[in-house]
């Protein structure tokens, strides 16, 4: 019995929490930290700064600079985070039905 | 901007390093403790124990004993299990196609 390797690897990243949560909000369209410290239920600054930097160092997403003025700050997905979404909306669908609330 | 309760419900659980890996190893068929935790890289016994007895209290896994001679344990996913996987393969395929190995 094996694992799966590119499982592994997902999880390695989804296994962090928050991580889903983040990619999932933006998938609507960008936000700026504000709104994403907003979406995201108890995380703290520092840790969506961590999380959004880990994200950002594989490829999942970009920060996008607007200069301004006002100077303003978007997190997007890239083409490989968006590939994610049908997954993450799978999950969100499976949950509805297999995962009661408040767990 | 809201996060989708559902989405952050179902990551309350894969977001806890290793659950999904797990989930995933059952996939193929039961696998007793043992199989379980040379096939998840990394995890202690303990945390392996820990993992199994939360995705067993929602209802995601049972743990099947046969009374032998000799007597032997294996752990299975239930249906509401079952319906993660091919949300599962889908990470799967995403990770090969944009995760490179080693990030």
């Amino acid at each position: 019995m094996q694992s799966d390797a590119a499982l592994v690897r997902a999880f390695e990243l989804l296994g962090r929490r928050w991580t889903g949560v983040i990619l999932g909000a933006l998938g609507d369209r960008p936000a700026s930290f504000g709104e994403l410290a907003r979406a995201v239920p108890g995380i703290s600054d520092s840790m969506l700064s961590t999380r959004l930097a880990a994200l950002s160092k594989v490829g999942l997403l970009t920060r996008a600079v607007d200069e301004g003025p006002p100077l303003s700050v978007a997190y997007q997905l890239t083409d490989a985070g968006c590939a994610l979404l049908p997954a993450l909306d799978q999950i969100s669908r499976w949950a509805d039905e297999h995962l009661p609330a408040g767990h």
